[in-house]
């Protein structure tokens, strides 16, 4: 049966516990509407003279954190800094103690204020480079400088859980096209969180196993580096959505090592070339997927971090939004396929 | 304390157990990227000559499955159509006696047949007329339809679910521009409303309450009519979001009546006319959040449908794909103040 002749399928997969539709005729409907401009390469033609994020123009920034190389001046390579207009806030108290917040008023509603820390990292001081064409080393500067924020966030103790996300273009949602990623911090643990962590939970009591440690290869492997392998998901939300999946044991991402972290950069840059010379440099997000700050010993046995990387080619509509079941016309193992040949040059 | 200074709020509701921060500060960040063309009045200019939705281009369509009124001809008002690229099929077995599919081969995860309906409501005969232009009898002819096919499609056992949604725009993923709904049918439960399900069932146990019969209406109200009432959900994903609750108990929208039905629509109508007033004709989602068919007696006292409207103003990024939690810029309760006060002429 070739791809295109598949019937729809209806997946669910052992770590999310999130439902799919897989359904190839979906992508064959046609529109009305003019296509989308190709958003990850439509910035104002002046953008990088007024760009906060450009070598130059530090001063337009809210406050750095860190950078590397640490010492370095006009020549850093990579840094974090305050987002300047955070969704969380450092100043602003979580506990009960303050008066206006910190308590439910309704049974079932929470209400707290809105602490945490809200970072950007810049990933680089050229406005248009992109990750996907930096050096395997330069990539290892970003992912190591993500542990190391996230390893400062550690010691407070009432963070929980730490997001390191990227837009990339403006249909993933990025306002800024200088190359950037975003690490927010928050004093709970989010909803998909805990719903991995359930799920994952599950799957271990069953087969004593951890369901990332057991991940389907067989027909849905990329690529495999070192110390990490690339899969389409069993049941990838949406076309060519692709997870880098470290091969050996680990709860948290913030416990990469160097040698790790040079490994996994050439995995992602190379996963990264991959969906753009498929998608044609398609707008897209990544997710590092790790566990909560503070897991109990019991937790690590099921816990494993991954990155989620989803290119962005069409918008979600109420079906989604209003199920949380989305619908992808892509078999995972057709998309695997496609991915795992291509030669990069 | 002004709006715009508001500090972050972290909430989730007693309804759907989803948290959001809500940021007044996020809404002033700059974007070096062209802003949207505007989607909702974007098609081809050709668009309503080919368009199958059209009067006169019946012969273009899926399969019909009624009109209304029932025995018109060229003159009908509403359509309701087979989708022509259905995300599930009518023709796929979802039980396990089809080989191919109906088994999770892994522990944990599920893989079914994509079984289901999946329909088209065609609102109007006319391509340009939009719902918040229609007379309120014409959107109750179209709540009616949403009624009569999910009373066809309760027969079927074997369905579980039945999603009503629209997408009314390009960013709100609407492919085509001629005034029309769905409804997807589904063999499963989506994540959405078993979670919806348990959280408003924790609410009824502590409380001897429904949470929607409950709903806050202290600041959040906007309108009300007979039957309904228009509010700002206490945590609202998105800006300006609203919902449309029955001020009646009731678990399934199909089970709405004629006279009902007329209050709603001129309800519905108010409120995206007043989103439109205030957002300048905004991209939106609507969906129907109704209960499974197949509920049990000791279901019926927290299971409550509401519609949830949402106007597409913003991107969604990585943050959100990766924690479930959503970054509102704007305050329920200042939203609700606004769109109280807006005076449909
Ligand atoms: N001078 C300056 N100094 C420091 N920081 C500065 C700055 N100027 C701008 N910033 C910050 O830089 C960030 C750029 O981030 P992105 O381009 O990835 O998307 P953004 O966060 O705007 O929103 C996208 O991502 C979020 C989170 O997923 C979604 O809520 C949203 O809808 C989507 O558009 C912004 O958060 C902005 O606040
Ligand atoms: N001649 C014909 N006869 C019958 N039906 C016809 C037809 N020509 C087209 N259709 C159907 O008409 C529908 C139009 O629906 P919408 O414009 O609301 O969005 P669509 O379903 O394309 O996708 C949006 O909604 C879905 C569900 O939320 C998301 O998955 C998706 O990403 C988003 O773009 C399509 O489903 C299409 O298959």
């Amino acid at each position: 049966m070739s791809p295109a002749n598949h019937n729809p399928e209806i997946r669910k997969d052992a770590v999310n516990n999130r439902m799919v539709i897989i359904s190839p005729a979906r992508s064959r409907r046609p529109s009305d509407f003019k296509s989308k401009s190709k958003p990850s390469s439509n910035p104002n033609s002046d953008a990088h003279q007024t760009c906060p994020f450009c070598a130059g123009n530090e001063h337009q920034c809210a406050p750095e954190i860190f950078r590397s190389p640490e010492y370095s001046t006009s020549d850093w390579k990579v840094r974090v800094i305050e987002n300047l207009y955070p969704a969380v806030s450092r100043d602003v108290g979580v506990k009960s103690d303050d008066v206006e917040y910190g308590h439910a008023d309704v049974i079932g509603e929470v209400r707290l204020g809105g602490f945490g820390y809200h970072d950007v990292v810049i990933e680089s001081p050229v406005h248009s480079v992109q990750l996907v064409d930096m050096l395997v080393s330069e990539v290892a500067d970003v992912l190591i400088a993500y542990k190391k924020r996230i390893g400062q966030i550690c010691g407070v103790g009432s963070i929980s859980y730490v997001q390191v996300f990227k837009n990339h273009g403006a249909s993933a949602g990025a306002s800024l096209s200088h190359p950037h990623s975003q690490i927010l911090a928050l004093p709970v643990i989010p909803s998909t969180v805990s719903t991995r962590l359930n799920s994952m939970k599950e799957y271990h009591n069953q087969t004593g196993k951890c369901a990332l440690c057991n991940i389907h290869t067989d027909k849905l492997l990329i690529d495999e580096s070192t110390h990490f392998i690339s899969v389409s998901p069993f049941a990838s939300t949406y076309p060519f959505e692709t997870w880098i999946v470290p091969r050996y044991h680990s709860s948290h991402y913030h416990e990469i090592g160097e040698d790790k972290a040079i490994d996994l950069g050439g995995l992602l840059k190379l996963t990264l070339k991959k969906l753009s010379i498929q998608l044609d440099d398609p707008p897209y997000n990544f997710m590092i997927h790790t566990s909560p700050l503070q897991i109990t010993s019991s937790q690590l046995p099921y816990t494993h971090w991954y990155i989620q990387i989803v290119p962005q080619l069409s918008t979600i509509g109420g079906f989604e939004m209003g199920t949380g079941c989305y619908i992808n016309p892509v078999f995972p193992e057709d998309a695997a396929k496609i991915l795992r040949e291509i030669e990069v040059p």
